[in-house]
């Protein structure tokens, strides 16, 4: 299935109320995407898709992304096992935001550190300094085990 | 208080491990900072900040943006009276990207409609079309009254 995004509309009204889901790719092609778990809400990572992964998240009901690193399409857990299957797929009220609601697969990880969340550590300020602590060491999987070069 | 933050490292294991906190900042000078409710992790918001915003963010526990909009640092909150009391402020692996974990006074509403989240649409593809469905038509105030020219 090939599916086409149209361009947002200049009107304010229909962006935020209107049922045309036109969303607002930035200069580089991409939309930010946040992925969360759709069982406990738990945000999982922030990514960029362009209109090709969205469109093949959209199809096929696997996220797909767009790395910025490596300048392609990214199956997300196509090396890991931990692919993420889609259960929602949201904008917000101006449609340059996408939230993802997934269920994760394999090690039910989604940070490439073997973490189920890339967000695993928290800023604390001392003394005008900030510093980072960690929140979550478990891992669920061996990166050097996973990740082979 | 003058937070400063160091430029990131080159150290990819010192960006992911260490307790150093360096916000990677866009050329634009902004970080995605995605913001959600400390109590049931509902995804409220994404903004962006610049180092000016995320400094006052952590030094005065109330979340600041940058507007990319208006180019200027937006109290988010100051009209509407909807403030956000940061409970905790998160990164991601390769540090660009925030989690803010807020509490929300006022109407308890952030987005600017008037709902509680900027996510109240879904996509929805009806033979290869996408189309939005609201999930949350509750206003909790009145954008017209609150919002005044």
């Amino acid at each position: 299935m090939t599916i086409e995004f149209d361009a947002p509309s200049r009107d304010k009204l229909a962006l935020e109320e209107g049922t045309s889901f036109t969303p607002k790719f930035d200069a580089n092609g991409l939309i930010t995407a946040v992925v969360t778990d759709a069982d406990d809400n738990a945000l999982l990572m922030v990514a960029h898709m362009n209109a090709e992964a969205l469109m093949l998240t959209l199809d096929t009901g696997i996220a797909h992304y767009f790395s910025r690193s490596r300048g392609k399409i990214w199956k997300k857990g196509e090396t890991s096992g931990n692919l993420q299957t889609v259960v929602d797929v949201l904008t917000d009220c101006d449609q340059d935001a996408l939230l993802i609601k997934v269920r994760v697969a394999g090690h039910d990880a989604t940070c490439h550190t073997g973490r189920r969340s890339c967000f695993y550590r928290s800023v604390r300020i001392t003394d005008g300094v900030p510093r980072l602590i960690s929140i979550d060491e478990h891992r669920h999987f061996v990166p050097s085990e996973v990740y082979k070069a």
